[in-house]
Formats: C-alpha cells, sequence, structure tokens
C-alpha cells in the first residue's frame, strides 16, 4: 500500500550472516558509504542541525526587488547541508549524481582558464582518478600479499612448527633442504610436527593422535577467533561481500560496509578462517577488501568523496583488483568486474581497472608470497596437445559442474533460510565451532582433505613430470623413449594412484557436502576455490580414468589414431582445471570473465577451447536447473534492491499495472506549487511515509511541473524556520519561479524551487513495462513518475518493478526489503 | 529550420572515398541492411503497393460492435506491410526494436507450452544466435585464411615466380631448401626474379630495372584491378570501414554497406590493394568483411533477419571476430568491439562475441596461412625482462606516438577534405594509379619498405638469435659465455645495423608520408598495420640506440648494476612493439583493447607494463592534441549521426535551448486525436517533411497522447484508401481507443491507434542537455518530445542534438547530413 517509502523495514533478528541490521551501525566511521556533507544531519531533532556559517535571511525570496522583479535568488545558490543526500538503505539517484560530477567538472573547466594556480588544480583533477587507481592497486596487492603469507604460515601451523623460527612456514623452514617436493617434505629436520615436539616422534598411533588433535584444536582457535571478531567489531565483515557489493554498485547504500573497521576485521578473520581449514576460499573477500581499500582512499579527493556515482565507478575498478590479485588474472580481474559485478561501467573506468589491476599484480609478484614469482599457486604449464574427441569428457565435466552448481545453489540457499528463520541463526559462534570440528575430523585422515585446498588445486592441475614424486604421479616405470622431450607417454597407473583415488573419491563427497553449511557463516568465506575444488577433483579422477583407459585400449576406435603406446595423448591434469571451471561456472553462472581468468592460469590460447565447451555446457546446464547464480540468489535471499541487468522482464504488463497507486487506493499525494502553507506540507509529511512527492499546477489539472525528495523539503523547511525571519506554519510555499506579490500582512513565503528536480522522469501509462524495466537499468532511476495524456496519474519505484518482477516470477514480492 | 526531416541530403559529388551517395544503389541486394518485409514499398506511387492476403473491410473500427461496445480491433492486429521498417540513411529506434524483438520471444515462450513442435522451435530459436556465431566464425576464419595466403603470393610475384609452379609463394617454392632465412631465401634455385627469368641473370644495373620496372608494373596492375573493381560493382568497399560500422552499430541504416556484393568486391580488392604494395593494411577491412558476413548469415535467422536491434547484435560479435582473425587475439578481439565499435553490447553478446572469435581463431589456424601455426606473421616471444629505467625510453616512444598519430588525423583529414572539395575527387582512378607509381617506386631500392609492412613489422619485433642472419642482427661476435640460454648479451653493432639504421630512418619518413595520402583512397584500406610500422621502425631505432649506449657506456649511472657487459639488458624489439602500440594508440586512441591485442601478441604478462605505460601516454599526448581518434575524425567528416558515447557532454544548455520549434518559428505541427480528417492529415503531410507527429488531445490543451511515424501514417492511410471500403478524403481519422458514433452521412472514420506510438519519451524544457544526451545515448532513441508543465512544447531529434553539439565545440553544424 505504501509507496516510495522511507521506513527501512529492518531485517528479522536472524539477518545476513546471521546478524540483525539494527546491531551493525557499531563501527561506521569516516569511510562510510554516505557521509557527504561531513557533517550528519539528524534531522528528526532540530537541536543537532549544525549552525550555519552565513545567515540565509535574504536569500528564501523575502519580496521582490526593486523595481518589482522578483528575486531570481533561492536555495540553489547557498545549499543547505544536508540537501542532496541519502539515508542509510536507499537507493541513490544516479541521474543526479552523475548530473552533479558534470557541474562540478564545468566548473573547474571554467575557472582553469582564470589563472595558473586554477589550471594546475584542474590537471590535477584530471590525474587524481589516475594517481587514486594507482593507491588502490599497490594497497591491495599489498594486503592480498600480507593474507597470502599469513595465511600460508598459520596452516602450516596447525601441523607443527618450525624450529629456526616459529614465524617461518614448513616451505620456507625447508628453504635449504631439497626435498621440498610434496612426498618428502615432512623429512626436513627444522620442521618439528607437533608430535615430534611433544612426544619426540612422529611413528605411530600416538603420534598421529597427538597430531591429529593439535590439527583440530588450531582450527577451533582459529574459527573462535575468526568469529569472535566479525561479531564484536565488524558484523559486515562476514560472508564473501560480492552480493552486496553487487548491490552497492548497482546504487544501493549500506553504510560502513565498506569502512577502515570492515577492512580490518576482514583482513584478519580472512587469513584465521583460511587457515582453521574451514572449507572456503579468500578469493571473494578479497574482492570486498579491495573495494574497502577503494573507498576509504576515496576519501583522499574530494571529487570521489562527494559524488556517489563517481565513488562507484573506483568501487568497480576495486572489484576488479581483488580477482587480480586472487587469481593473477588481471585481464580476467577487468571482465568479472564488467560482466559480474558492476552496474554502471564506462569505458574509461575499464581502462583505469586495468591499470589497477596491473598495479596490484605487480605489487603482488614483487612481495612474491608463493617464492616461486608467480601470482597464484596453482599456475599450471601444460605440455601436450588436446584432442577433439576429449571434449567428450569435457562436456561431460561441464554437465557435472552445471548439476552440482545448481544442487549447490539450492542446498546453500535452503541452509541459510533455515538459518534465518529457526533458532539455528542465534548461536552463531556455536555453527561455526560445530562446521570447524566436523571440518577438522574428517579432513584430517585424508591427506587430500589436509592439506589447503589451493595446495590440492595446485596439485590436481599438475601435470606429471618425470620427476614428481607425489602420489598422483605414481605411474609404473615403462622405458622412456624420448627424455629430452617435457612430453610423458601414458603410462599405467601406479598402487598409489590408485590409493589416491580412492582418498580424492573420498575428498570430493566430502568437500561437496560441507561447503554447502560452510557458505554464509559468520566469517569470511569465499566460494571460487570450494568450487574449483570440487571440479578439479572431479576431472582428475576422470581425467586419470580416461588416462588408463586410453593405455589398456589404445585399440579402440576413439583411441586409434592418436593414442598410440608411447604417446603422451590424456593430461589429468587438464581435465581437473576443465572441471574447476566447469563447477566455478556453476555456481557463479560468470562465463568470459572464468575463462579468461583460467586462461591466465595457463597461459595458453589452446585450452580456451575445452575451457569454453565445459562452461558453456555448465552454464546452460546449470541455468536449466535454476535461473539463479549464488550471488543474484543470496541477494535475493537479503532482499536487495537490485535490478538484474542480465535477465530479460518478459511479461506484457504496463506500467499503469504497477504504479502506484493502484485503482481503489486512495490518490497521489502532490503538493502544488504555489497554493500549500507549509503547516499542509508538515502535516503531509507526517501522514506519509513517501520519500518523495510530485509536484502539480492544481490538484485540479494534474499538470507535472517537479519532484522533491522528502528529506530535502524536511531540511529546508526546518532550516527556514530557523534562520529566516518570519517562516511561520501559515507561510505559503512557492514552487513557482516568480513570487507573486503577498498581501500586506500575510507572512513571508518560502521559495523552494531550488530543492525541486525540474526535470523527472516520465512515462506515459501506457508503456510496456519491459520498457520501463530498460530504462530503470539504463539510467539507475529511483523513480519515475507515470502521466495519462499529459496528467499526473501515479508513481513506479524501483521498490515497485522489483515487487512486481517477484510477482511475475511466482516469489513473494514483500521478500523485498528496501528501496 | 526543418525538425526532424525525411530529406536525405545527398552528398555533395565527392563524398566518401570519392564516390557520391547518389550512385551507391547499385549492389544492394537481398542482404542489404534494411530489407525487413520482403518487399520493398515505394509509397509514393500507389501502384506498387503489394495486393493483401486478407480484407481488412471489417477491422477498421467501421461502427461498433452488437452492445454498442465499439471493437477493440485495429491495425494492430494484421499489420500493414511497411509499417514499422525504416528508410535508407535513417536511424533505427532501438526501444521500438528491442521490444518487437521482447514480443516475438514472448510469443515463442507462450506456444512453446502448448505443443512440442513450438517447444522444439523454441529450443532452435534459442540456439540459432550460437550456430550464427558459429557460421560467423567460420566464414571469417575462412576468408581471412584465404585473403593471407593470397595476398602472400601476390606479394611475391612482384618480384619474381616460382619454377615448380607459379602459384607457389616464395617461401612455399623454397620449402625444401634450407636457406628461408632473411638475408639467403633470394639464392633458392626454384624461385626465380624477374630479371632471372627474363635475362637470366639477377646481377648487375639493367637485372636490377629489370626487376624495379617488373615491380611497379606489377603494382600498377594491382592497384587498377582494385580500384576499377570498387567502382564498377561496389563503391562501399573502399577505405577501412571502420568508421561506417560504428554508425551502423549505433542504428543507422546504409543499405548496401554490408550486402554480398561489399563482401565479395571488398575481399578480392583487399587482396590486390595489400599485393600493390601501398601502405595500408587488411585489419580495418577484415572487420568490414567479418561484418559482411555477418549481415548476409543473418538472412538465414528469421529472428535476426526480421530486427535491426538484434542484427547489431550480430554486426558486434562479427566486429570482434575480425580483428581476431587480424591479429590471433580473440580477446583482444572481443575488447576492441566493446571499446571501439560497438554502441549496445550486452553481456550476452559479450559471450557470443569470445565464442565467435575463438572460432574464427581456430578456423584460421587450422588453414594455417603462415605455415607456422601461428594466427599473424609478427608473433613474438621474448626472452629478457625488462628493468624499471626502461620506462623511459617507452614513455619517449609514447610520446612519439601520439604526435605522430594527432599529426597523422590533422593531416589525413585535411587531404581527405581537400579531395571531397576540389578537382582531385573527380580522378579517384588516377590518384590511385599515381600513389601506386609514387610507393613503388620509392619503395623498391629501399629493402625495408619493399618487402610487405606485415613482414616488416615482424622483422622488427624479431629479438635476434644466435643464428639470425638478417641485416638488423648482424652484430659483431664476442665470446659467448653462456650458449644454452636464449638470452644473447648485447653486442656492439656490425656495419649491417648502421646501414639498416640508415635504411629505417628513410623507411620511417617516407610511410609516414605517404600513409597519409592513402588513407582514404577508393581502395579498400586498413590504418593498423601502417601506424604498426611507423612505431615500430621508431622503435627499434631507439632500441638499437639504447642497446649501444648500454654496451659501450655500461659504467654511466643509469646503466649500473643492471647493464653491466655480457648481461641481455636492451631487447630492441620490445622496444619495435611498444612503438607500435603507441603509433597505433596515438592513431586510433583505443587503450584496454590495444594492450591485450599486443599481450596476445607476445603471450607474457611481463610486457603489458611498458606497453600500457606507451599506450598511456600516447592517448594523453594525442587527446592534448586534438580530441578525435581518426575513425571519429571520419565520421564527422562524413555527416554521420554518430553519438559519440566516450565524449561528456559538458555544457550547461536546457532541453528548450535545443528543441524545435526555436521561439520564432511556428508552432509544432501536430495531429490531434480526434478532430482532423484524412484530407488534412495529407495535406500536413505534403507541407511538412518532418518524420514524424505528436498526437495531442486538442491544439488548445496540448496535451500529449502519441507519436506517428511519417512513413507509418503514410502507408497506413494509403492502405486505407485503396482497401478499405469508404474511406474517403472526409473521413475522420481516430487515434482514440474508441470511435465516437458517427452522424449518419459520413463517410466511415479511419482508426490509426494501432500504428500510434503510446510511450513516447518525453523530458521537460528544463532538463539539462547532459541528461538528455545520456538518455539518448543509452536508451537509442530518435527524437524525444519536450514538455513544460505537461503541456506538448517542441521536440528534440538526435540530428538536433548533433548540431547542437557542433555548435557548442565551434564546428558547423551544417555538417551533420543526415537523421
Amino acid at each position: 500500500r505504501l509507496l516510495f517509502n522511507l521506513e527501512v523495514r529492518k531485517m528479522d533478528n536472524t539477518g545476513y550472516c546471521g546478524e540483525s541490521f539494527n546491531s551493525l551501525q557499531s563501527g561506521t566511521s569516516d569511510e562510510d558509504m554516505v557521509e557527504i556533507t561531513g557533517a550528519t544531519l539528524d534531522f528528526s531533532s532540530t537541536d543537532d542541525v549544525p549552525p550555519l556559517d552565513r545567515d540565509y535571511g535574504g536569500s528564501y525570496g523575502v519580496g521582490n526587488g526593486p523595481n518589482g522583479v522578483p528575486k531570481l535568488m533561492d536555495l540553489l545558490d547557498e545549499p543547505v547541508p544536508g540537501v542532496g543526500t541519502y539515508e542509510d538503505f536507499n537507493t541513490i539517484d544516479w541521474v543526479r549524481e552523475k548530473s552533479k560530477d558534470r557541474d562540478r567538472h564545468r566548473e573547474i573547466a571554467t575557472k582553469s582558464k582564470e589563472s595558473t594556480l586554477a589550471l594546475m588544480k584542474s590537471i590535477s583533477d584530471a590525474f587524481s582518478g589516475w594517481l587514486l587507481m594507482l593507491l588502490v592497486g599497490l594497497m591491495a596487492g599489498a594486503l592480498a600479499g600480507g593474507i597470502d603469507i599469513s595465511a600460508h604460515w598459520m596452516t602450516d601451523l596447525k601441523e607443527g612448527v618450525c624450529l629456526n623460527g616459529f614465524w617461518f612456514n614448513h616451505e620456507h623452514c625447508c628453504w635449504n633442504s631439497n626435498e621440498t617436493t610434496f612426498q618428502e617434505r615432512d623429512k626436513c629436520p627444522n620442521w618439528k610436527s607437533w608430535a615430534e615436539l611433544i612426544v619426540g616422534t612422529n611413528d605411530g598411533p600416538f603420534a598421529y593422535i597427538m597430531n591429529y588433535l593439535m590439527y583440530v584444536c588450531w582450527a577451533l582457535l582459529f574459527s573462535f577467533l575468526a568469529v569472535s571478531l566479525v561479531r564484536a567489531f565488524a558484523p559486515y565483515a562476514c560472508g564473501s561481500g560480492i552480493p552486496e557489493i553487487k548491490t552497492i554498485l548497482s546504487g544501493f547504500i549500506i553504510r560502513g560496509y565498506l569502512g577502515k573497521w570492515t577492512l580490518m576485521i576482514k583482513t584478519i578473520t580472512l587469513v584465521l578462517a583460511v587457515s582453521s581449514g574451514l572449507s572456503l576460499g579468500k578469493e571473494g573477500p578479497l574482492v570486498h577488501v579491495a573495494c574497502c581499500c577503494g573507498n576509504i582512499l576515496c576519501h583522499l579527493f574530494t571529487k570521489y568523496r562527494r559524488n556517489e556515482a563517481k565513488r562507484r565507478e573506483v568501487l568497480s575498478a576495486a572489484a576488479a583488483v581483488g580477482v587480480s590479485v586472487a587469481f593473477g588474472a588481471p585481464i580476467g580481474g577487468v571482465l568479472f568486474s564488467l560482466e559480474e559485478v558492476s552496474y554502471y561501467f564506462p569505458l574509461k573506468t575499464l581502462w583505469r581497472s586495468f591499470f589497477a589491476a596491473l598495479v596490484a599484480a605487480f605489487t603482488l609478484r614483487s612481495i612474491n608470497p608463493f617464492g616461486n614469482s608467480r601470482l597464484v599457486l596453482f599456475y599450471v604449464e601444460f605440455h601436450s596437445p588436446w584432442h577433439l574427441l576429449e571434449l567428450i569428457p569435457f562436456i561431460l565435466l561441464g554437465i557435472f559442474g552445471g548439476i552440482w552448481g545448481a544442487f549447490f545453489i539450492r542446498a546453500n540457499i535452503a541452509w541459510c533460510r533455515r538459518r534465518k528463520t529457526t533458532r539455528l541463526g542465534h548461536y552463531p559462534v556455536l555453527e561455526v565451532l560445530v562446521v570447524t570440528a566436523v571440518t577438522a575430523l574428517l579432513a584430517f585422515p585424508n591427506s587430500y582433505t589436509r592439506m589447503s585446498t589451493s595446495e590440492l588445486i595446485s596439485e590436481l592441475f599438475n601435470d606429471c613430470g618425470l620427476l614428481d614424486s607425489s602420489q598422483l604421479c605414481n605411474y609404473a616405470n615403462v622405458s622412456v623413449t624420448k627424455i629430452s622431450s617435457d612430453a610423458l607417454p601414458d603410462r599405467p597407473a601406479g598402487p598409489d594412484v590408485y590409493t589416491a583415488m580412492w582418498q580424492l573419491s573420498l575428498a570430493l563427497v566430502f568437500k561437496m557436502l560441507i561447503t554447502v553449511v560452510t557458505f554464509g557463516m559468520k566469517v569470511p568465506s569465499g566460494l571460487f576455490i570450494p568450487s574449483m575444488a570440487v571440479g578439479a577433483i572431479a576431472g582428475r579422477l576422470l581425467g586419470v580414468g580416461m588416462e588408463q583407459l586410453a593405455y589398456y585400449h589404445h585399440d579402440w576406435v576413439i583411441f586409434r589414431g592418436w593414442c598410440s603406446p608411447g604417446a603422451d595423448c590424456i593430461t589429468p591434469g587438464l581435465y581437473a582445471m576443465v572441471g574447476a571451471a566447469a563447477c566455478l561456472g556453476g555456481v557463479t553462472r560468470m562465463t568470459v570473465s572464468l575463462v579468461v581468468i583460467m586462461f591466465e592460469l595457463t597461459g595458453g590460447l589452446e585450452y580456451i577451447v575445452p575451457l569454453m565447451a565445459a562452461t558453456m555446457t555448465s552454464k546452460w546446464v546449470a541455468d536449466a536447473l535454476g535461473r539463479e547464480g549464488i550471488y543474484e540468489a543470496h541477494i535475493r535471499l537479503n532482499g536487495y534492491p537490485f535490478l538484474e541487468s542480465k535477465e530479460e522482464f518478459s511479461h506484457k504488463t504496463l506500467a499503469m499495472d504497477v504504479m502506484r497507486p493502484r485503482r481503489s487506493d486512495p490518490p497521489l499525494s502532490v503538493i502544488t506549487q504555489d497554493g500549500m502553507s507549509v503547516e499542509e506540507v508538515e502535516s503531509l509529511i507526517a501522514e506519509t511515509s513517501y520519500s518523495g512527492f510530485p509536484v502539480v499546477v492544481s490538484h485540479e489539472s494534474q499538470r507535472l511541473v517537479g519532484f522533491v525528495q522528502r528529506r530535502d523539503l524536511v531540511i529546508s523547511i526546518e532550516n527556514a524556520r530557523k534562520r529566516q525571519e518570519g517562516v511561520v506554519s501559515a507561510s505559503r510555499i512557492f514552487f513557482t519561479e516568480y513570487t507573486p506579490p503577498q498581501p500586506p500582512n500575510s507572512p513571508p513565503p518560502l521559495k523552494l524551487r531550488g530543492i525541486m528536480d525540474l526535470s523527472p522522469f516520465t512515462v506515459t501509462d501506457h508503456t510496456a513495462m519491459d520498457i520501463v524495466v530498460d530504462i530503470f537499468r539504463k539510467l539507475g532511476l529511483r523513480q519515475c513518475l507515470v502521466t495519462h495524456n499529459g496528467r499526473l496519474l501515479g508513481i513506479i519505484t524501483k521498490k515497485d518493478i522489483l515487487k512486481h518482477m517477484a510477482q511475475m516470477a511466482n516469489r513473494d514480492p514483500d521478500s523485498i526489503l528496501f528501496n
């Protein structure tokens, strides 16, 4: 019934990540998303209005100029602080913000012709965007490097400690020993497992149990610290953050979501959560961390601090930076931002994002967190080409990825909904501890789940070389004919490979189940790495299977010609990579960016085709089983006002079916341009909760003049009553250009044309809703007025559209919570 | 004075590529951009209206239904052929086209629930886009392969012929001989230069003159053939095509520009033009060729044949395909399409473009035109890293590229304008022959200009190996300490290198000057390769200079630490590549796509930073010297209605300053919704030349009801007069939903609500022009109505906006020719 309402419907007690939004205001600070004017105006209590520096007495249009010509000065000349800002949990008006920025730009350009100083300022203004990008890249790259190093160290800490110094991780500790390959790295003398340290030996069941126990204890300690820090200091630091960032980039305001507290706590707890061995990754949270960096650094530049639209350009670039450092893929990161996260992405931002992503990648590389001059643990180089027939298993992997993606989204959303609606959500710390305990207890016995998930993926992607001594590369030795070449012929699997297959199968089932309950808990948790791990395991299993099939049955028709004995025809590592792409694609529904990220990991254009085939299949299968990707599903679960730009609105409804008021409702609340007194307007504001009112010529004609925001109206009247002589309840409010002469004894009028939007968007009542949705998406509107034959008839807000879309898709329209 | 006029102002006699548009209608065919209904309606002569299959008698709203309820049937039920199509040289209405496609989609989706056949149709409809992309990729890849092979052969034909068979090119001819390196390839026994063939020897001045003469003759023959074919069969085949494709993608219609004749002739003449040795490349024309393929293949699918917006999605993808095959860079191609060419590029198109670009790249690779499994001649692999200090020469190259780009654009535009306005444009064949003769005469003596430009670039990009025997790699032999490594230490230059430096300097000046007059001639001509060649020469010169400096002065402060003797510290090939990127960036103002294309050529993420530094500098320098890239400059030269999406409109004007009618003009021509007779409307049409009329409630109220296109109105009245009983001049035209009862003896009314756009876009007269421009760009409007307080006041068309922008930039507003 309420149209365009201000009332922020607080989420129930078990909101996102198990916390209500009411209690989320702690930790907001200067870096908040909204604070634009420096001083926050709390206009519910009049005492808080900050004293104005100048007297506005003469500028409210009191009386006329000397020759009876009315003064043209109005509020525009001296903006009241707070006018033009937004409330928390509201949507910005893109058109207004962009227009504001153009005004600012125009002003600087005009001034720059006057003096050298102004010219310098204009130049520094033009380059501030680049400087900001440089800073974002440096900061995010440095943070990512720190996170990688700390997580590496703390993951190893669960297994043992270095005698040279507890601050060395396992690899670093064994730097000088040559036995750093997978199998023998436990034999490095300086690295002591906890059992060795405590009972002096690493053999026997007692030592095993000791190591097991220490592993679980560390895991519990890390996850307890993580969840406690999140709860105590920055509730927004939980989860992956990508759904919220998508919503923020589309124009929503969540104060403090990208603030400095969130950044600090998310960085620390991310390390803890990853180290605790939970089935989660750091990629999604890294995007959040990079966006926090972007938002905080925006405060250094007025241009970006003051403008919500400009700031979102920086955040789009920051999202690219996040993926760039997570996967060492700058181009993939930019495409990820373009495809998956961003809403408004002009070409200028594309170029700047690319720059920032590169700076971040090179910063990370100079930190060299993995000691191999690579940006990620799982960079691979394959040596042998693939055969056209292999597309069949690749497409099978795509189908698996699609089914798993759709299943995961359903299961995870069902679980998260249960957390929101049942008592489960009341005990977030307990939940995290239980899941950690279960994960650690089940993970330790299996070496493939015990190692960190990135290491597992790296292991699975790896193409077995001659000298590889890992379990997965334990093939029977056949006479190698050409040692000089990098490519090894297919060989029969040794016993260790069969053991590994069993362990991997168990790991697959374990990862598939535990990830469902892990994602959405109250710790920072990314989804990329667990999804990729599931796919990589499945792919490697299939790959080894294919390889053995090809080895033992190379005379079959399908293998004839390309799998002769001694030829290297199947690369199981490639299957793992294709599987990883398929599963990640099924969960997130990424397409181009996913393929490009994977391309940047392998470096060979040749492997794009398998990746593309699998990703395409996976997306089609997953889309057939459920329209939404995981991020859209979480956005909808949380009721954010997000207008998806990918989905076509395909119903044949008209604007008049969606607009308010409905046929049976009372007519639209409007303000007339010259007929209402301060008192009448105040009572209109008190009686309704709409966030804005159309201004019309008269109630009879209903001809539209403009639109005024409730917030601006309240602030202006409040301000005028306090600061302007003689404005009382009986004063008339004018939105006209010229104030007509007032009767002698009447109180001075209040001119408010300056706060009125003179160019409100209108559509006719016969406009098809698909066109209206398109206009809202492309222009980023908050509301649009509906006219019929030139008369004002109603209003459509973004929330109305989202509710209508939910209704059309047979979903609950009340699930849309914010405007 | 005329607003929104239909009158296509024919270009003067020396229009684009020296040909007027009047004579360009030859060669239009089924593949034309516009023919949608199958039969073209020439509504100026009534005889041509095709007979309708059904009698429309009852559906024109004659009389009311049984209970006095008026019939709701109107023209919408049975669309008159021709309604909703566009004229040549007009702009499409994106909103209408997209809406039409959604209607079609909705219809198919509804039907698919009814029968299995309809479901199959719906699925095949959904996959037709992918099939189309596959076909476009295959066709464009195959054509590109053919062009590469033919151009290679014909370029070699200028120098000699193969005795094994005249159809072998030089490299193919010497396949079995091992001496295929640059210096010794002339010694292959089966390949005979013309002098050898005719006078039996290749030595002495006479043989040289003989070769020289044959070279010039072949060049003249090829260019004469090219220009004659273009003139005779497909005038649109000239030039690079990218400016026109940009305009077409933004919604303009040029019939026949992407037709089958253009495709055939452009493919053939491109080979001829490249082989003739003119300073032009095949990259731009390849984009045109790929777009022709896309447009022609669209005709296989109703979905794309019938909808101008959908077809443009395919063309955007085809543009990506063109660059993908030109540079072997699928990702770069997609980004090029996104950044440089496309106007409407939804994410779905991004994914499909990527697919098509990959298919094309793999098709081309399987054709293997260069015999090295690479997609391009100038794929390179560098071995040594670069040093931070080298950024200084890279930035210098960027400055050079920017200055050259700005100079080139100015000079080329001045030359093209001269061609259009003076007698020069009357002799296109002569012009081409003279330029070819000059090019050939000057090019032959210098081996670097004699070889094809791609070969030159490949040579310059090449990092000198130990076994390289080319002139550029003739370094003095120093004791090589580590032969096993690929990296060679810096060595002092030998005498041949100094000779090469001189020749390259001359080649640089020659290329810089000749390209200015070549681009824009009446042959297919791309700009990428000549620009890259200029930059590569400059870069190589600087690179060799730096290398020698570092060798002889390795004790200087700047070289200390990284250029010790015996170290490989400077790679001249990298300088050439950076220079090429800088010059190409200066001319086209590409950014991300350029860097990604170059990245795909080198394959190493490491070299992105130098490329980026140079491209960024080059763009900034070029932008400071002149705002427009070469394509925008050519669009403006030709007066196309192209609304640039990159440039911000920064002037503070309002909609009322731009709209027509102006204050002194007669009021806007409108149609009332129920008051006008057929005769009155016909005379309104005859008196004005506007392409559409607003429909209002009444002349007094000026309240807007809708908007009707002139073309639709003419067709409908014409049709009604012929087919519908009793519609005469005195019949009244109704745009209302219900027709009021008519007086007994009056002629039957004509209901035209069906052809009226019920949701015309409106803005208020106070809307800032920057917002209006934004709306036009983002929604792809043709026109927008302007209201004041709910009353219709005027109209703004795309042409009005472009004229206003031209005026604001102190350019001639009459340079905008089309609507």
